[in-house]
């Protein structure tokens, strides 16, 4: 049983993979190649500074349609004493572009002079007259590009390292270049492992996992400018990956080999790297992410590869001479050595470990800049635990409420890759910390632009599939809606504490059987606020497809065969469920599941129709989504619970412009379940 | 004689092309396509959302490798009261990944556990014991990722107008997608006209114009997500213009017309417009860029196009139903019509007149949001002037000095395509406004990350080509300087201004015969500041290649016969010449040209290499860059001059190292007339 793998911390892991690249003569651009000057050189990173071979303009050219003069010649010239000039010796036509005759120093626009015929007459002919007539003098070089303005030979139109933008191509060309000197882009193979992978689009049984890490990394690898392969799935054989690693490694510069970097039984990557190469790292403390491989192949079975003497990282920081004595000189390496990176599974630690390693590779490799996000100071919406000892990145949604800029985690599960898709941001908790309260600043790596974030309406608190339907009819206002599910009370606390414009809330009162107003009176005191109905909706037990369990009412829920799910304290639902469990005198206690806890309406539906649970409170439309059956048993009212300050707040404008559109009416009272009639009524405004 | 076009304001003209697209229904998703799901999906954009078809994981997956089990009977075990569990009915082996057995629902990983044999001796075979000892017990669902723990079948994956991520096609995949419908790509023609042009790498003669707006042009357009198709140069003739415009319309959805947009006697676009269709506008109150054209065409000859009543603006908003109901239903128009722009000539306009007005169009036929670069504000560090009823765009750099973000103007000519290559954003300065006084606040478009424009070394005063080799040395040690040219006494008043980080200064003090000091206390009081040396440099006559005007000393300049050119008031160079001059009693006004000014001292290069001028004062690598003789005349120091509060940043370190790195001091002694040995040393520390 193998020992597990031994975390060391990120920059040492990204020193030693440098420093391997370094002695086999791989830490600089890989290639040079010379391209035609067209479109497609967009993007590409110039691999040495471009110097102008010809000037430009190479010639005087004229600045504007008019007639090219002499400056001297028109001295004098004044409204009331005008002064003619003849065609041929003192004046000649020009059109923009063109090159001023030898003699002249200056060009005076069309519309400034009167054209003359051979009697001294005014002719509207551009290119017929005899002479013109002038009212003002001009100085020399007016309206003229003189030779050089753009570009003067010789001088640096562009440096190394240039990723080229269209306006750059156009300098480019302008200085008398047709094609470019760029680097080579780094050919990056990526070989999926795992017998238990399916290919993407297959029909799936208990246990197939589908294999889309390899796309996502291909498509990282080309938005980095890398050239990506994609292998074929490679089944848990030692033998045939190191057989499909040797094969990658002839023709590629980097070896992608994703999962399988663990520990476990079927674990092979540190083994492959092993047995044909060197382990450099196995195992980073960054989560997610940490089962990392770090290692250098040789090009070709039984090639060179550096053997660093094994040290501790201090040793090898106070004496490098020691090791770099016991190595082949970097000359005899180069382009002997591939560097392979052993990619964890979990697709979120996947895309995390390459945006942490191969991104800065590539980067060199090319000899651009490593990209950079933009950093924001947010306010962290709910306390973070992360363990001391690692870099954590935690996958954030970002909103401005009023002044504030918060940002509210997302699902930290390393298998969750809609944390990526939905996440506007990236919050690094380093090691040495344990973790940050809920309200303190943190900062953000900004995947989206500011200004996408300031349109972004933050509602948080009950889950309704109407924020969906709204999400969408909100973008063509250029409105972005980010909803975080915390239930109707969390929603109602986080309003008052100003981290939300908005809370979908549907708290019934035992006492008066009337919605939300007292509990937003105890959760928000002094807070004027605006509520406005969005639905009515159906609540109901969700049952299996024919409710085998035969349940009928909330009194089923205590029959020892039926296993309950709840929603989570705090959510309208559950209160719900308890006012009526109370109110017909049944103990939670004997309800099976009582205190096993979901959080969106969906998850429970999710959970029944997986076998977790017989039946559980919820939405209609939940039911229907995953083809389960429902037993209505209430009608509720889902109120959007809005502050004052934000409800004349613009941005919250095209909100109330769709509750009384009619295709949002429409597409909502398509769901099942739900009721438009009560949608936009005023239940209370301050 | 055409009648020049007349300019509308930017919104007025935007709106009467969004109009006379939504006529012909054009102001939508041009068309939707299938796409596989593979990398080659990375950055199109959804066209429809996209709902989960399977849920992920589709079962309940372990989370780690370990022991499957029933949290019931896990409970009670405590370390001082182990539980042991048999392999089969209460405990099964399971791999990160693995569903669980239907009867667990829990899993305790495998480090948490001790494994026992036949005799209840502890084994360390993973797969072989008979049962395991447990010492905690565990809550159920612990370590296993429950169904839909990341997708839930029916929700939401991605809505409609997604611009595809990396992330994004593994939680398509992940929802059991195998391909996408995403929006067409825009088919964009793009058509060079003018006598002219001449291709890209052409061996140029005077008057020849190089032709590469077509592939900035088409550069920006895939840029933005569009497929452009360059066409051949098409030489001024209506009816070959009008020809080739027919051809590119029936398979293309958009025309541009480049050149030929203005109304000069060659201008023909507006004429194409005319004859084949509808002019919209001709004419945009824009700058650069104004003589914009926007029209529609039939797709094919003799096809329909919408002609709107010819009305003014006011009208046109007050009274919509008039306009509708002269024109032919939408339905009968829908693709039969393709808009065309006429885009100006020179370089900067055309860049930015895609950047107007095809950027939105392609994101509404893509279905994304507009582009929209951030923002910033800005202090203007010189005065701008401006037309009132323009919107003027002017390219500016950007540095940070202290607290504050400088934005220095480039070169305003539109022919002047390296001010865009330069630019870090663009400055608008609205109509209505007539410009800007230095020191004022202005918003900035940004082109560059904050975090690039942080690391900006703002280099001001005197230009010396040792500042292009310091700014790539520079480049390697992640700072980026940018230097603006206003002369040595100009660089000492910005420092003066907090308007730079360090000024490059050579200005001789006529009574002491020594450098920099005596104007540093005049221009610079009480700013503590730290000179050094950069080089010691040769300055001298620069005369055309064999000196055909025979010029030996300065003595030669005020020979009726010699054409002098020189550099701007407060120049270093300036102060040197009068300084010579006046001990030599040479009055300025013999000079002929003493009062033509240029800025640089390759400008004044570049004017003698084209016969503007027999001469000029400059630096010899000027004279070498253009292959021009240079006949020595005294040799002066060149400083860094930087006030203290700089010298002591962390910005400014690098500089300091290289000022001492053998590899650049090589680098600038191999340029002609430099002389490296006083680099470095400190003239003055305060």
């Amino acid at each position: 049983m193998s020992v597990y793998l031994h975390d060391i911390p990120l920059p040492q892991a990204q020193t030693r993979l440098r420093e391997a690249l370094e002695d086999a003569g791989l830490w600089h651009v890989l290639g040079v190649e010379s391209i035609p000057l067209d479109e497609n050189a967009l993007g590409r990173v110039t691999a040495e500074p471009i110097w102008a071979k010809i000037s430009s303009p190479h010639y005087h050219a004229s600045a504007m349609d008019g007639f090219a003069v002499r400056a001297s010649n028109t001295t004098g010239a004044l409204p009331s004493k005008p002064l003619t000039l003849r065609i041929g010796p003192e004046a000649e036509y020009v059109d923009t572009g063109d090159p001023l005759p030898d003699w002249a120093n200056a060009v005076i626009p069309i519309e400034n002079v009167e054209s003359l015929d051979e009697q001294g007459q005014i002719t509207s002919a551009i290119r017929g007259p005899r002479s013109i007539r002038i009212r003002a003098a001009v100085a020399p070089w007016s309206h003229v590009r003189p030779l050089g303005e753009d570009i003067v030979a010789t001088q640096l139109v562009l440096p190394a390292g240039r990723v080229l933008r269209p306006a750059d191509l156009g300098a480019i060309a302008a200085s008398g270049h047709d094609e470019i000197k760029v680097a080579r882009k780094p050919k990056v193979a990526i070989l999926p492992t795992g017998t238990e992978l399916v290919p993407i689009g297959s029909k799936l049984k208990a246990g197939d996992i589908l294999e889309y890490n390899s796309l996502v990394l291909a498509a990282q690898v080309r938005a980095m400018g890398g050239e990506p392969t994609r292998y074929p799935i490679i089944k848990d054989d030692l033998d045939l990956i190191c057989q499909h690693v040797q094969e990658a490694a002839r023709d590629h510069d980097l070896i992608l080999l994703n999962a399988g970097s663990s520990a476990g039984a079927e674990d092979f990557s540190a083994k492959v790297v092993e047995k044909l190469g060197q382990l450099l790292v196995h195992g980073v403390a960054v989560r997610p992410g940490h089962p990392v491989i770090l290692g250098v192949l040789a090009k070709r079975a039984g090639g060179p590869v550096a053997k660093r003497i094994e040290t501790q990282p201090d040793e090898a920081i106070s004496d490098p001479v020691k090791e770099i004595a016991s190595l082949p000189p970097p000359q005899a390496l180069r382009n002997d050595v591939i560097p392979i990176i052993g990619i964890p599974g979990y697709p979120v630690s996947a895309a995390l470990t390459v945006d942490i390693f191969v991104e800065p590779l590539i980067a060199k490799w090319l000899g651009r800049k490593p990209n950079e996000l933009p950093i924001e100071t947010a306010n962290l919406t709910r306390k973070l635990v992360s363990p001391a000892g690692d870099d954590d990145y935690v996958r954030v949604v970002l909103g401005k409420v009023g002044e504030k800029l918060l940002a509210a985690p997302l699902s930290r599960g390393a298998g969750v890759i809609t944390s990526l898709v939905q996440a506007d941001g990236l919050a690094l908790i380093p090691s040495g910390m344990q973790g940050i309260e809920a309200g303190e600043k943190i900062q953000i790596h900004l995947y989206r632009s500011k200004a996408e974030i300031e349109k972004t309406v933050f509602c948080i608190g009950s889950h309704d599939l109407t924020l969906d339907l709204l999400a969408q009819f909100l973008a063509e206002y250029d409105r972005r809606l980010v909803s975080a599910n915390v239930g109707s009370q969390g929603g109602l606390v986080a309003l008052r504490r100003g981290e939300a414009h908005l809370a979908g809330s549907h708290l019934l009162d035992p006492k008066t059987g009337e919605y939300n107003i007292s509990y937003i009176r105890q959760y928000m005191p002094n807070i004027p606020v605006k509520v406005i109905a969005l639905v009515g909706r159906e609540q109901g037990l969700i049952v299996k497809k024919g409710n085998p369990k035969g349940v009928k009412s909330l009194r089923d829920l205590a029959k020892p065969q039926v296993q309950f799910l709840n929603r989570q304290r705090g959510a309208g639902t559950r209160v719900l469920l308890d006012y009526h469990l109370k109110s017909m005198t049944i103990a939670p206690e004997s309800i099976a599941g009582y205190f096993q806890e979901e959080y969106t309406h969906l998850a429970v539906a999710a959970s029944i129709a997986s076998g977790r649970a017989d039946c559980g409170l919820g939405i209609a439309a939940a039911a229907q989504a995953l083809e389960l059956d429902f037993i209505p048993l209430f009608q509720e009212r889902y109120d959007l619970v809005i502050p004052k300050e934000f409800a004349e707040d613009k941005l919250l404008a095209p909100l109330f412009g769709l509750l009384a559109d009619s295709a949002f009416r429409k597409a909502v009272s398509q769901l099942t379940g739900y009721d438009v009639s009560v949608m936009g009524t005023i239940i209370l405004e301050e």
